[in-house]
């Protein structure tokens, strides 16, 4: 049996909660298909959420990485295309730490491409009625990090079978009820879609040819 | 026993759901401490859909009235303030009827206030984890003219124990899937929301002394 | 020769400007085809607002009054609809009076349709250029306060040949600078706005029959 | 004298001009303390816009060279960060040609960043009353294809004195007054920003170690 690792966050930013680890690890321990589901938290932390992460892959020999994160203020499911090889923080991580235009890899190449068929996802996302869309940017913080060491750390491995990539997600609705004006999505339509994410990667080998550009 | 009746629109603006009436209809026959609820779809169409509200209210001698509506873009449940005597439509009604800048009621006020606890049910939706927000307008189409014409119809009655207003919900995930960028919210959020604003009308003499206002 | 009489506010809110007054100062004393523009500045106190505003009218005794607000945040030139009967502030005003759902006049009308041409001057705008719309809402605050006040005093007056309403503008480029992501406007502008607003006023004896109407 | 080549797109997507057009050729021959102008337009047409762009920098050697693009919808000056290495085109371009996850360089780098001062040309803006901020997505379209192909020149050429970007800019006024809704920006607040931003790539060797970036 095959393991798929999904990580979420712990809450940052005010945050009680972070709704990527609250659904995530609903997944914890699941089986879904062929596969076994393992769930882990990652700190919001630049540098120690990659190496949680990177002992995580370790222990669990994973076919397939999904990184999840929280996006206050984006509606929809955001398939992240790229991860770009910058830290600069708006807000101090949970830690404290501000990195400004720092490389996340010194001498690492300048972005990395998801490795999920993040077209195939959101086409199946939005055929199962759950708002979804490729984002063109995954930020400058503790997500674009993870996703960046994430992807590098697999393409240092070499294995091609491997594949990996981040998600970002709404606020809970109880969140956006004390952030007047901000979308939201509900737990379990969130564990849906994060459940057919993991289908599809593992059942897709191209992606699919539809757009999902954006002019600027 | 006392009846509370709550109504829901068709489908429009192209639509093949309308979250009102998907959301409504599962009210239909509950009982909610003493109360007992009536749903009914009302059609998108001016002067009609206030012709099918009097009727229902005539038949089922409601204490209280919701009216709830979709708002299509909008992130939360809100909670209208005010309703203004004017038709001016965006977009053609369900019958083809695109009336510009005709009072709902010639010779009718400008203007009705909410009789709901606007406040007080803001509050508690918020507390019970669902984003929710007063809005200072309820459009100039079909969903303001069936606030106005609630109001106004309650006015003519003058029977102050009977209240009534209107709610504005988000688009259904399903349909924000199809609109994307777009804001959603869950049936069974909504559903929370309805009965929950429900109850509080019931029970709240006078709303809450708490902002909800905008500065334009 | 007629006198217009423009009124702009003083700044609030912790701006350092109002780009309403920074704008209608500059129309001061001018003439425009055959008549005189008187422009002045209200505080942005509740009520205080209402009793310069109705002492300057006194004083110029205007065939046409044009209010003009500041609406951080909006994109274009709002022409107002509505203005409602409730102050409900979520900010304090300039001298720290914060009212929650209080009538602006305990007794009056539950609102006031402008008494300008609004689609007329929209359209008008737009033909030459400037982006602008019909708004639905003047908010809550001391802008509604004035509107409000302002077409109570002319309908109390009872001359129905003076005509009253009321502008929102969006930010400076130098406010914007300082709100991230906030859309502004060029003060030369909505100097231009304002002047075709007040040409139009003046020579548009009916309004057009166009849309200017929202679903919600 | 130095050459400093600024680059404005032809109208696309059913406009009638394009905004950075309109303010660039303004620029064209304008000598800037030591610099000479010079403004050329771009096809906006995948690798033909490129074509285009690699003569006019054999042809005036310059400097420092700026690709404008319009970026309709956004409120301010964006200077953007990064440009990736794939095209996907929501819409077709001039010729028709709408690639979808194409490489814009088979075998180039996944992205280049900027070669611009952003962070302190959004500071300069700033200060100077000008709406700015730093951008992590130049879209996946024809400005994005031009910003990617423009730092794959001058790394390939190989000389680190010369430096380039893009920047994206709202609508024009005009433009805007057709799509309700819409921010925008005056022609000459743009060429005051484009002039600032040439001064300041022209005279900071490091950039400033301020926070530009987004969480997501």
């Amino acid at each position: 049996m095959q393991t798929v690792l999904i990580t979420g966050f712990e809450p940052f930013d005010g945050e009680r909660i972070n709704p990527s680890w609250e659904v995530v690890k609903r997944l914890h321990d699941m089986e879904l298909g062929r596969v076994h589901i393992v769930a882990r938290q990652l700190p919001c932390v630049f540098h120690h959420a990659l190496e949680t992460l990177e002992a995580a892959i370790a222990e669990t020999q994973p076919r397939l990485i999904l990184a999840v994160g929280q996006a206050g203020g984006r509606a929809e499911i955001s398939l992240e295309r790229v991860a770009i090889n910058v830290d600069d923080a708006r807000i101090p991580d949970n830690q404290g730490q501000q990195p400004i235009d720092e490389p996340i890899v010194p001498g690492g190449p300048a972005a990395y491409f998801s490795l999920l068929p993040i077209k195939a996802i959101v086409e199946g996302l939005r055929d199962a009625g759950i708002p979804a869309a490729v984002s063109q940017t995954a930020g400058t913080f503790v997500c674009n990090h993870v996703m960046y060491g994430l992807l590098h750390h697999l393409q240092q491995k070499g294995n091609p079978r491997i594949r990996g990539g981040f998600i970002h997600i709404p606020y809970l609705p109880e969140q956006a009820a004390r952030h007047p004006g901000s979308p939201s999505m509900a737990a379990d339509t969130v564990l849906t879609a994060l459940e057919l994410a993991i289908a599809i990667a593992l059942n897709t080998e191209r992606d699919l040819q539809v757009g999902g550009g954006a002019t600027h």
